[in-house]
């Protein structure tokens, strides 16, 4: 019986990594993820073996990191962030049923939610929704449903995958939406490549919104109405009154 | 300048803490935080100076902190799980202002929604809303309106505080709400001292969930219309369809 560990890294730096993630790379006999993320793994064990994928692959990568594990190897499937949030938990577990050869452990890492946050200061100090834009696997009607929701129940709101190449405006889109309930000047902000090379932040308005501009690797926070900009910092009272 | 980090230790177990969080413990010469959490801190760290309070005392908790790096001293004010949901960063950063002289850098971890999910399987695969139940701070028809919102958006729900020793039927309040809107068949689970002594899981359907049990080291998880049980585990799919 072989292992497969699913990890959440973390943003970016190896130093935002857990301890147990960090065992459970050293551990592992092949490691499996995105090029870009095991590319820069690589450098740290370059004794291990690796398989890697492109982006939209990712079924390819679980079934594959899946096979090894049954066949009796200790796998690492790498995630950035965490790996259950938009990550490959899902489908590996999703599939683990045609594999009983392999146990299965998920290993959780420092979203982009928690990471973004604590560069901005504090935004998710009080109820938040985390919601991705990306409709390439869930119907666009329900990504505006859900914003519109998270709005009126007023809600700190986290963004992922605000853009990609070929998807330019959702994130007009999404803050146009959002801007028919909650007022122009509520605080929001961007975050680009988080613990990264570039790492950029920046404060706006709601309503400077629908025309900023973001990649797929920026995260965007939209506040609630008790969230303020505090030192140049964006913060989410723990709650209401005092 | 004296520096305050406000760091995010994770569930409970040291190895589910990030290096970066480590380092800083490393640096600090005095530790504040939650008498409990301290405690456990001080062995491995045995030459430190602590600050501890009791569990409602964190405006005074932060106060001193800040005062302490304001003095020129490097300051740890450790929280469980990520210091920016329901943690100290935000009355840190709100009391900022009056302490020019203290440099603040909050650092993430994982919170109880992430690690908690992991030992479930992978509840937070797709969109997801974070809330609290407790109304200590937030009066309770605001806890009302976001469970309505989130449960009419179909989102995933993770509620921190279900209970406290004074407050004992926020949960079945909470779920006899969600039952009004999703079916008592939605898959739901409850997970305790994550990464601690007593660690235990449970899924059950909402219709059961009025009468669960839960504390204050409980949290709790509420699955959309497409969550659902993998092997025992808790799976929602990253879309829709395929």
């Amino acid at each position: 019986m072989g292992k497969l560990y699913v990890i959440g890294v973390g943003p970016g730096a190896p130093e935002e990594c857990t301890l147990r993630a960090q065992k459970a790379l050293e551990e592992a006999e092949v490691l499996c993820g995105y090029t870009l993320y095991i590319n820069l793994l690589r450098s740290r064990y370059p004794e291990k073996e690796v398989f890697t994928t492109g982006m939209t692959q990712e079924l390819e990568r679980c079934r594959r990191a899946l096979e090894l594990a049954a066949s009796g190897r200790t796998v690492a499937l790498v995630c950035s962030g965490d790996a259950g949030v938009y990550g490959l938990a899902s489908p590996v577990l999703e599939l683990a049923p045609q594999f009983p050869e392999a146990e299965i452990e998920i290993i959780p890492g420092v979203t982009a939610a928690l990471s973004g946050a604590a560069l901005l200061g504090a935004p998710l100090g009080h109820d938040f929704c985390v919601i991705s834009l990306s409709d390439r696997l869930t119907p666009w009607s329900v990504i505006e449903k859900r914003l519109l929701c998270a709005a009126e129940g007023d809600f700190v709101l986290c963004l992922y995958n605000p853009a990609s190449r070929h998807r330019k405006d959702s994130l007009r889109r999404a803050s146009e939406l959002l801007l028919s309930v909650r007022p122009a000047g509520t605080l929001c902000a961007l975050v680009q490549n988080i613990a990264r090379e570039g790492q950029s932040l920046r404060l706006l308005p709601l309503g400077e919104l629908p025309s900023a501009s973001a990649d797929m690797f920026t995260t965007v926070f939209i506040g609630s109405s008790q969230t303020k900009a505090v030192n140049g910092r964006m913060v989410t009272p723990r709650g209401y009154g005092a």
